[in-house]
C-alpha cells in the first residue's frame, strides 16, 4: 500500500464491474476460438512517453479474469514511462490473457493518462516554486477514488473527496447571507474543518479573509487579479485559483504566485495514455 | 426510450454508484449552511457549442436525491447546443439541487464530451460521402452503456458492446493457424454472427476477403494502404479503418472511401462538454 | 401483497439483474431499428393450460424499462389458465414493450410452470384427502423466493425456506450420535422450533417417534413401506415421503395416508409454461 | 479457462447470491448440531446418465463457505458421466461440507440437466449430418451466463447471449415496413451485424434471402415446408428452424437439412441431472 | 431534505438491505395468516421520553415492503418525544404494515436512541456555555451515514465522515518524526485541511499549538489537566477532549471549557430508545 | 467454522461494506503521512472485562484492506476475555494496519459487547438451573447474522433469524380469529413448524396451550404471573418471557422456572466492549 493507491476495495469493486460488463453472458467469443492450453507472455508496453497509473487495477483484472494468469510490473505508480519500454510483463494462458486485455488497459491507459496530464501541469505550475496542482469533483462518475489516486501519482493533490469532506462556500450559498456569517456558521455547523471560499471578486476574497476563511478560491480570475488577490491577502489564508486554467496560462497563474491552481481538465479531460499489451512470438512447439 | 438511451437498468446504477460517491458519509456539508426550506430554478447552460448526452443521467441524479426536484429539458440527447443558450431547467429545493449539481454536470459533460467530439469525427467523415464513425471497446471502466449511447447521439455507430457480442480475430488468435481456419472455426462455433478479422498488411486483407469473412480491420495503415485494401476488396466485405485516426487524419481516411473508422478516442479521450448550472437569482423576499 | 407473492425486494433484485443480463451495454439493437414513438397493445397468452405465477416479476420487468408501460392483470396468481386466453395486457412505447417482454416472460414461464407443476401433484395427492405438497431447497439458484411463491399459487406448501429456517436431521448427522441424542441436543440448541429427521428405515422412524420428534422424513420407501411407518407414527408426529416421487407415483403414496410429499421437481424440473405476447395489430395510421 | 466455462466474475457473484439465499441469518442450523473437528471426505455421484457441466460453480460454492474445503474432480464439464460412478471428490471439515452441499448440487444438478439435455438434441440431430442445436434467450432469470456455457458444454451453440449482442428481426419489428427495409436499417445502424430474420411463411424467407439477411429463422414451421425454404435459400443465407421443436420432432427437422435448430427448452425445461453427495463412512476413531 | 437527513441513497441501501435481511426467502410466514384485504391505521409511540431520529429510514422500510402503506409523521427528527404521545401514523394493508414493522422500527429505535443519547451529553455539556459533543468513527459498521444524522438530529456535531475526510496525527503516526514535522507533512500533502493532533501530554499540546494545528484532541486527561491545557493554548486552537468521558464527567470536562467533547458511546452504546408500533383497533365490520 | 461463526458470506458483504464507509474516495488520509515501508505489529487487547466475539470479521477486515496482514489470535469467540491481555496480535504494514484498524475495531468492539451482555443475562438466568437467554429480530439494521451469531457466542439461543423462519401469532395477527384457529391455520399453511403464540393474559395461555402451540411468548407479564403460566402449562409447551426483561429483573423471572427469557436489549442496547489496537514500540532502527 503507498500513498498513490487507491483504497483496495474501490479497486476491487471497480474491477469486477468493468470486466462484467466487457465480458458479457458469453465471455470472449474470439478467444474461445484458441487451442486450449496454450500459455504466453506479453508485455505491457506504452507508447507514448507519459507517467504510469493504475497498476494495482489493471493486476485486479487480471487476476479476476484467472487467478492462474502472473503480473510482474518493472515500474510503479507515479514513474515516468517512455515509448517503447515495458513496463510490466504478463503470464499465463493466452485465452484468459486475452480476455482480460482490454479491460486491464482501460484501465491503466486512463488512470496514467489522468497521471500524465496532471504531471504536465505540475511541471509547468512548478516553474513559480511555490504552486501545486489540485483535482476536482469533477471527475468520472464511478472512478472517483482511482483517479484521485492517479492524481497523486502525476504529483497533484486532492481536493475535496466528497461533499462530505470539507465546506466550499459558493455563491449559491451565499443566500441573503455575507460571507462571515457563513463561515460563522461553517465554524458552529462543523467546527475543525478549514472553511474555502469561492470568490469572483477582490472584495469577497477581502471579506473571506477578514472573516479568517482557511482558503479562497479565485473563480475565473486573470493571473493579474491572482496577483492583487495574493497581495491581499498576505499569507492570512491559502489562495487558490480556478476555473479553466489550461497548460497555456498555468504558467501565468503560477508567476502570479498562488498556492494552489485546481484543474477539472486532468480527470474530466485527460487524454488516454496509450499502454498497450505485445504478446511475444511463442518458440516453435517442435523446437 | 430513443435509440439515443442507454438502458435504464444502467443508468440508475451507475448514478446511485456515482452519487454514493460524491455524497459520502455525511452528505454536502456545505448546503446544510442554507436555511431550510429555500427552493430556487436553474438552468443548464453550455459554456461552449456541442453535442448533448446523457440526459436521462442527469435527470436521474436529481430525482435520486430528492424526488421533488423537477427537471425540464429544451434539448435531447443528440442535438446540437450553443454556449449560453439553456438547454435544460431545474426546480426544487435548492440545498437539493446544489447537492445533485456536481454528479449530474459529471455525467452531462462526459458524456455530451463523448457526444460532441464523435459528432466531430462524424462530420468530417461525412465528407467523403460513404464512411462512418465506429467507437471501439476502450470505454471508461463502468460507463460503457452510458457510453455507447453517447456515440450513437453524436451520430456515429456502436462496434462490440463487449466479448460476447461479435469475433473480431487479431494477430494472437492466429497462434499456428491462417485465416482461412480462423473464419471456419468461427462459422463452426458462432454461426450466424460476422466474422471480423484484423489485419496488418494487405496479405492478411486478402486471405480475409478470400475466406469470406464479413469486415475486414485495417489496423494502423497509411490511407494510401487503406484505398489499395478497398479495392482489393471490392465490396466482398466491409472496411473498417482502425489505429491512431485522429481528427487531422480521418478525412484521408474518408477519402479513401473505407466503409467505416472506429476511433477509440472518442471515447477514451473526449474532453468535457462544459455545461453550467446556473441558479437564477431570487426575488428579494420582501417585494 | 398476498400470501402468494415473494418478498416485493426479492422481485425487484432479480428483475434488475435479469434486465441487466438481458439487455446488455447496447440494449435492444433491433427495437433501435423501430421508428420512434409508436405506441402498441400487447396480450400475454398462455399457449397451454396451466396455473400463472410470476405476476409482480413481470409487471416489474416492464416497468423496469420504461415506467410509461402500463400492465394489466385479467388473471391472478394462482389463477388457471387455458391456452388462448390473455392473462393481462401490456401498453405503452412498443420498443420498450418488445424490449422488456423475453425477460418478463422467462420469468412468467417459468413460475408458471413451477405453479403448474406443482398444482398437478397437489391435485393427483389430494385424492387421498390428506396429503400435502410440498417444495424442498432443490430451488434454482438465485430464484428461492420466487419459486417458493410459484409453490404456493400451485397448492403446495414450503419446506424450509433456508438452511437457518429449521432443523433437518439426516444421517450425516448422526456420526457417532443417535437419533434421540440429536433430538436432544437440538431441544437444547434450537429450542422452539420442530425437529425434523431422515430415516431410511422402520427402525429409524420408531427412534425418532420415540424421541419425539415433530416429523420424520421418510427417504426413497416404497408406498407400503410408508403406510407401515404412518401406521408406527399413529399420529405422534408428521410423516413427510421424499425422494423421487413423481406423478405416477404420488397416487400410491398419498393413498398410503402420508402427510406431506416433498418433491423437488417442482422446482428444479418444471417445464414452462409457454406464455406469449401477441402485439395487437396497429390500425391503419391513415385510416 | 475453457470455452465450456462461463466468465468467472458471473460465476463467483451467482454463488455468492445462491449461498446467501441458502444460508440465511443464522446459517445451517443442523450442521451445527455436529461435533466440533469433524472432518469427512465425500464423493460426488450421479444417479443417472448425462453430461456433466457446473463444476466451477459447484467448486465455487464450496470454497466460499469455507476455503478449507478441498474439491478434487475427475470428470470436466462436457464429459459423459454414468450412474454411480463419482465425478468428484471433496474433502474437509463436514460442517462445512454440508453446509455448501446443496448450494453446490443446486448448480450442479440444474446446469448438468441443461448439458444432458442439449447432448439429447445434439445426438438426435447429428443423425442429419449437417443440422446443429443452438439456445435461446429463454433462460432463467439471472443464470444466462452459466445456462449458456453449459448448453457449450452439452455440444450445443449459443444463440444471443443477449439483446444487445445481434439483430434479429420479427413480425413486430416490421410495423408498416417490409423486410428489405429492415435489413436496409441494419446495415445502416448496426453495420458488421449479421442480420436474422425471423419468418413465418415461404415469402417472408424467400424476400429475406433476396434482402441478403445472414440467416433466416424458422418459426413454426413443419419440417416439410422447412426443407422447401432450405431449398429456396439455396445456401444464400443459414437456416435455423425455432418453435416448439421437441425430441420427437428434432430428427424431422434434422432431415430437412436445416443449418441449426434452436430450441428453448434446453434452458428454460431442462429437468435436472440428478447428482448426489455421499460422505464416506467415518473409520472408527478407536481403530 | 433537512441538514438531519442522511444521504437519501444511503438510506435507500441501509433499508433494503436490512428488508432482505428480515423478510428472508418466504417473507413473513404469520401475516400469511390474515385474511387478504384487511386494512389497518397503526400509530408509532414512544414508550419512553427522548428525541426522535430515522423517519426517513422508517418510511422507506414501509415503502418498500408495500408502496400502498401511507406514512404521516407528527414529529421531525430532532424533535422531543414523550412516551405514550404517538409520533407519527401508518395506514394501508394490515399484513404489510406487520411485515414491515420490526425493520421500520429497528432503524427508528436505534437511531432515535443515538439522537437521545446525544442530546443528553450535549444537554450537560450545554451548562458550561462554551462546549459542544461531536460523534467519532467508532459507528456501526454499515450504519455510518443514518448513525452521524442522528448525532445531529440529538444536537451533536460530526468529526470526520471517514478516513478520507480530515487528518487527525496520532501518536502511531509519529513514527520517528515530531509534531511539527507531522504538520508540515500534512500541509504539504493536503493543504486546505485542518491539522487535527492527539495528544497525551501537555507538552504534546504546547507542541501542536506551536506548529499551528487547528485542533488538538486531549486522549485520557483529566478535567483539571484539560483546563491547563485550553489555557496553555488560549484560543490559539480548537480543544477537544476525548476519551471515555461519559454522563458522569461530562460536565466537569465542559467546566474546563474545552471547546468540544467527542463521544464514542453515543454511537456505539446508544440503548434504544423504545417505540412501538400500536394497530388501532378495527371497527367491528357489521357495524 | 464453529457454531458461533456467522455465514462466511454474510462476514465478506459487511465487512466490505464497512471499509467503503470508511475508507471513503481517498483512503486514510493520515496514514498516507507514513514514511513508506514501516511495518509494525500489534496488540488487540481489551480494556475491559467480557466475551469476545467478532474474530471473523475483524480478520475479514484487515486482510480486505491488505492480504499483507497477518492476524493471530489467541482467544477464540465464546471466550472470556479480561482488560488489559491481549486478545490477538496483528502484524504486516503499519499504514495498512492503521487503515483497517477502526473497521476491524468497531466490529470487535460492537459484537463482544453482545456476546458480553448476553453472558452477563445468561449467567444470572442460569441460577435457576433451567432458565435460557435468547435473542429477538430488535437487531441493528443490516448485521443480523454476526449479532445473532455473537449472542451464541455469549452462549445465547437464537430465536427467529427472519420473518420467514417460524410462526409467532401476536394480538395483531388474530383479528377476528380465536388463537386455536390461528394455530389451526398454521399447521394447515406451514406444516412441521412450531406455534408459537404471544400471550398477554393468563387466558391465552391456556387457550394457547389447549390448541398445542409449541410455545407461549408471555408478553410484559410479572415474575407472579409467570410462574402462574409456567404451572398453567405443565410442561405440554415452552414459556418463554418477553418484554424489557433487564439485568435486574432477569433472575426473578428465571425463579419463576420459565424455559426461555427472550431479551431485545443483548443486540439493541448492547454497550460495546473497548477492545484497543496497541501498536508496539519499534526497536530503534540503527539499533
Amino acid at each position: 500500500m503507498s500513498s498513490f493507491d487507491p483504497p483496495a476495495t474501490a479497486v476491487r469493486e471497480a474491477v469486477s464491474r468493468a470486466l462484467a460488463e466487457d465480458l458479457g453472458p458469453l465471455g470472449d467469443l474470439t478467444a474461445a476460438l484458441l487451442p486450449a492450453g496454450v500459455s504466453a507472455v506479453a508485455d505491457l508496453v506504452p507508447r507514448a512517453v507519459g507517467v504510469l497509473a493504475g497498476n494495482l487495477a489493471a493486476t485486479e483484472a487480471f487476476l479476476q479474469v484467472d487467478p492462474g494468469v502472473a503480473v510482474r510490473w518493472y515500474a510503479d505508480d507515479g514513474d515516468d514511462v517512455v515509448a517503447g519500454v515495458a513496463v510490466g510483463e504478463v503470464s499465463g494462458p493466452l485465452a484468459s490473457i486475452l480476455t482480460a486485455e482490454r479491460t486491464a488497459l482501460n484501465f491503466l491507459g486512463h488512470l496514467s493518462g489522468v497521471a500524465t496530464l496532471t504531471h504536465r501541469f505540475v511541471a509547468v505550475a512548478a516553474g513559480g516554486g511555490r504552486t501545486r496542482i489540485r483535482d476536482t469533483r469533477k471527475t468520472t462518475p464511478g472512478l472517483r477514488a482511482l483517479e484521485k489516486a492517479a492524481v497523486r501519482a502525476g504529483g497533484g493533490l486532492n481536493h475535496r473527496g466528497s461533499l462530505s469532506d470539507g465546506v466550499l462556500v459558493k455563491d449559491n450559498h451565499l443566500a441573503g447571507i455575507g460571507v462571515s456569517q457563513a463561515v460563522g456558521r461553517t465554524r458552529a455547523l462543523w467546527p475543525g474543518r478549514a472553511v474555502q471560499v469561492e470568490c469572483d471578486t477582490v472584495e469577497q476574497v477581502q471579506a473571506a479573509a477578514d472573516a479568517n476563511a482557511e482558503l479562497v478560491l479565485l473563480d475565473n480570475m486573470t493571473p493579474e487579479q491572482v496577483r492583487r488577490c495574493v497581495e491581499l491577502v498576505a499569507f492570512r489564508c491559502l489562495v487558490e485559483v480556478s476555473g479553466g486554467v489550461n497548460l497555456a496560462t498555468v504558467a501565468a497563474y503560477a508567476d502570479a504566485v498562488a498556492d494552489l491552481i485546481s484543474v477539472g481538465a486532468i480527470t474530466h479531460s485527460a487524454p488516454v495514455l496509450d499502454i498497450g499489451l505485445d504478446v511475444r512470438p511463442q518458440p516453435a512447439s517442435g523446437a
